[in-house]
């Protein structure tokens, strides 16, 4: 007989019933029936019932243990009276009686309790993180993780996708976060970067012939930490093509992402491969206020300045004379609510540092609100026919430069959305946000920047860098987002030199910046570059959509705390004074506060 | 049709003649029968042959390309002339008669051909690297090394391995190489460690109850290159299984390498799994000279220390009367093989810095060397009758203390082996090293040490511990080995905390000192850890055997150079004062040479 176990936790079921069996695992919960001990062991793969009367041995050691001790088990498997049949577990239908008991490993009193789910402070779970994965959801999650890892790798390599690896020890990037660095020992006051993200290695890939790109890639940022953004280190599904246009990626990667969602939605409703939106960026602005729409949320924002180029209402006049904007969120069967949440809105906004967040009630047809009462009741009516809003829709305005209103009406709408309960929690809506400005203005620094990846393709190619307002230059450049979430990014790349080095020269970089920031591919694209797109989505912000859970720690194996520290491994930590003269460094003492 | 390609340079067969057809891809080779141009045009799938005549728009655009060059060629698809079919190549069937070709990247004149196979600088093929990966065996490497790791985690997913990512921004790991270290930038002064390898996270998620966990993980050591040893990072194929002996780690992971082994071994033979000798070490060390036996070799050392207890051969009977030993390394059928032969081996081990390698000739049952004059011929002949030697049968002596003589007999078995053409280079042959010692002497500091994992079960437990001479006990640690290579690295591990203090003491570590520096792991045991092991292979390694290469270089996409350099991305580099001083380091000037 093996040394440990003959099954699993999760094995033994009313086949196996008469049979003499040896389970190892935790106890996982111990309840004494007078004389009789009842054991949950537990495992990875479940749990099973285990009974110690007065006859066996194994009573005296189970009743000596703490929770959450090892221990192995040999024992008989009887069935469970109907009665105590539990058929949500599967090994439900049986019990084993204990012959005996081994301690493998003595439990002291838990810092954190496994058994049950109740809320504990982040740092005692990180030092203990060992004991805090055992518990049921967390477990459950990381095991949920690696599967929709597993799954998206399959299905990246059932289309012909190959998983390179590319270097980690590597140089500073250009994706604009602060990188982290490390002192080279043979080179004295040089320093490796850690990668932003693998995007010029997986360009020079393409370059270097091989096609079909994708890598489960760590990629680090020393960014200070949010609960959606772990400090160091994170993951993305990176994957790049050659000789393809962007509606071929988008193509390529519907299958791929709708595929892994329904695999593991449990149900809810995913948006069929083929049929993601793609959305241009300056449409999503004006409908959703957003370049991340939750699609779920059945609101669209609808201009109305030209309603208000005149009006008896006269801030919405004065705002659209000077060039700004009104948009308007519709608030549909609001008919029965009180004024109080048309004001509490308002007030809302206000406190999100708006000028505030104008609205109309209405009722069996009838208008409410300062609005309505000084533009006149006939072209508000004539204006909701024209919106196709009912006799009992309300609606909130959000009027400024269109920057502004974009943004509030953006937040109005997700908030509206939700206090009427609009948005369909059952799905994963996702869609494709297109043609990305490819410049934006830097206030700071009063230039023209990159407002994305610099090394996107522009569209209308060198001519359009040549003639066009930099300002007005779309990019072959695309979000993935889904419920909300930017859940990928990409884009067709520059694969020309000369387009290369003038697009940088529109931000001001001379071609010598360029050769000596990115000197690897600016070389690289002397020597025959295919045109090549690709994309990077999270593979957090999949899992974390997949397990419903808003916070990287619940889908982390061993995160860091927010002040960005490893409570169980002690790191950092202070070095050894050698170490720190190998690598040519000294410490300096932060100014006492 | 497709902007790019309706097929790739792989695809176009007799199937397709007649159709019209647009490729893209590089050009391979150009050859001028004058007037007509046949291209070689090449993408990561395949090649394909272009026909440009005088009548085709085609043939000026690509005589005027340097290749490299990448193109779009529109054209039909022709068979080929019984005469020109090239049955070696998956197209060499048909032609494209070219219609029109669109340059999509123009190439410089190459500083490192492509087309062919000759040996440039290291330099130049770093620093153009993206040329010198689309060469054709290098591009075949990197793709089968992709392969091979992912066949191996679909070996592994197969038989119930999860695979999980543990973190890379760390703590310092014992496993006694330099650390590569990130300075922190929220806590002044203090450092992250890339790690070594993923050991004490592995053995904490199985603390934590997940049962079978793999990683193809990467590692970093900041040691000094090597050809079989890059600067920075590599990669392992990372294990570990709770609830198992050792025996059950080798008979799942025999299956693993051997299936892996077999899928590439293109026909060499590979030792069936559930066949891998399982050889103590101290059996190790006498019957191969090492603990990395290439079983290749038929040739086995045998001990003759009894023989030479008293001899006529004074200088044997000298070192084995001091407490040293004899060892006999058979050198079969040299009959027909000069003096010079028997010389030279002894000149080569001179040159080792040995004392040197004595030796017997044998010649259709005569023996001739000064050992067999003075040892006597009767004396000889038994011994060679008792192990099994034929009349025509040389050997070679190694003497010495046991550690030199076992260290040269060892080398010697290997360069008898290759000189006499016994290895037979069309097998992987695979074995088990067991029974490592948990301890070794250190000599430097006067002081017993782990000789290998520190985290190890010691054979006997805690009563060894408390009662052996720690030189004798041994570990359940193991390696797995193949032609001469250690492959893989494994243990059961001690997961008893007091087993681990005491293991630890012995070494001269306090309990507060193995608090301080495996606190995460200390900690772990205290609440319930399961009896686990594991192992890790070398993929890299794996990778060389499987692609016939002595040098990383040729299996690594984007590797240093031998001077710890990323020539291709200008990687380490002097970094921005600005990220100095937000890392609390300043750079110590080496003092000038």
């Amino acid at each position: 007989m093996h040394l440990y176990r003959t099954h699993t936790c999760g094995a033994l079921t009313a086949a196996e019933v008469g049979q003499t069996i040896r389970l190892s695992g935790w106890v996982h919960r111990k309840r004494d029936h007078g004389g009789v001990l009842f054991v949950d062991l537990r495992d990875h793969y479940g749990m099973t019932q285990i009974v110690a009367d007065a006859d066996s041995p194994a009573l005296a050691i189970l009743e000596g243990l703490r929770v959450e001790s090892v221990v192995t088990i040999d024992g008989d498997v009887k069935a469970r009276s109907e009665a105590t049949v539990n058929p949500n577990l599967p090994t439900g239908a049986i019990e084993v009686y204990a012959r005996g008991a081994t301690v493998l490993s003595r439990a002291e009193e838990l810092p954190l309790p496994v058994a049950g789910e109740q809320e504990y402070p982040e740092d005692v779970r990180l030092r203990y993180r060992f004991l805090d994965l055992r518990r049921e959801t967390l477990h459950a999650n990381i095991v949920k993780r690696t599967k929709i890892i597993s799954e998206t790798r399959k299905r990246m390599e059932a289309i012909g996708f190959t998983e390179y690896s590319t270097p980690i020890l590597t140089a500073s990037s250009p994706e604009g976060a602060r990188d982290f660095l490390v002192p080279s020992r043979i080179h004295a006051g040089k320093f490796f970067a850690l990668p932003q993200a693998p995007q010029q290695y997986k360009q020079l890939l393409m370059v270097a012939g091989f096609d079909r790109y994708f890598q489960i890639a760590p990629c680090f940022r020393d960014e200070d930490p949010r609960a959606d953004r772990l400090p160091g280190e994170f993951y993305q599904l990176d994957l790049e093509m050659s000789f393809v246009t962007q509606e071929e990626v988008w193509e390529t990667m519907e299958p791929v992402m709708a595929g892994v969602f329904e695999t593991f939605a449990e149900g809810k409703a995913v948006t069929p491969a083929g049929q993601f939106p793609r959305i241009p960026y300056a449409q999503a602005m004006l409908d959703y206020g957003t370049d991340k729409p939750d699609l779920r949320n059945p609101l669209i924002i609808r201009d109305v300045t030209s309603e208000f180029t005149t009006s008896g209402f006269g801030l919405f006049e004065k705002i659209v004379g000077g060039g700004g904007v009104v948009r308007l969120i519709p608030a549909p069967n609001t008919a029965g609510l009180s004024r109080k949440f048309f004001d509490d809105m308002n007030e809302w906004a206000r406190s999100e540092g708006h000028a505030g967040l104008g609205y109309a009630t209405r009722k069996a047809g009838e208008f409410g609100g300062p609005i309505a009462k000084n533009h006149g009741a006939d072209k508000m009516a004539a204006l909701w026919d024209s919106l196709g809003l009912g006799p009992d829709d309300g609606a909130f305005f959000a009027a400024g430069n269109e920057a502004q209103a974009a943004k509030l009406a953006g937040a109005a709408r997700s908030r509206v959305g939700e206090q009427l309960d609009l948005i369909d929690k059952d799905s994963f809506r996702f869609c494709w946000i297109i043609d990305f400005p490819f410049y934006e203005w830097d206030e700071d620094n009063k230039k023209v920047d990159f407002a994305h990846n610099p090394f996107s393709m522009p569209q209308g190619g060198l001519e359009a860098l040549q003639t066009q307002d930099p300002l007005t230059i779309k990019a072959y450049q695309y979000d993935m987002v889904c419920n909300g979430y930017e859940l990928a990014s990409g884009s067709i790349r520059n694969q020309h030199p000369d387009l290369m080095v003038k697009a940088f020269e529109l931000t001001g970089l001379s071609q010598a910046d360029v050769e000596e920031r990115f000197g690897g591919m600016y070389r690289a694209f002397q020597f025959g570059a295919p045109p090549h797109g690709g994309m990077a989505a999270g593979v957090d912000r999949m899992v974390m959509l997949l397990c419903g859970v808003q916070n990287l720690r619940e889908i982390t194996l061993f995160p860091m705390n927010q002040r960005a520290e490893d409570l169980l491994m002690g790191a950092p930590s202070l070095p050894e004074p050698k170490a720190l003269r190998e690598l040519h460094i000294r410490i300096v003492e932060p100014p006492k506060g």
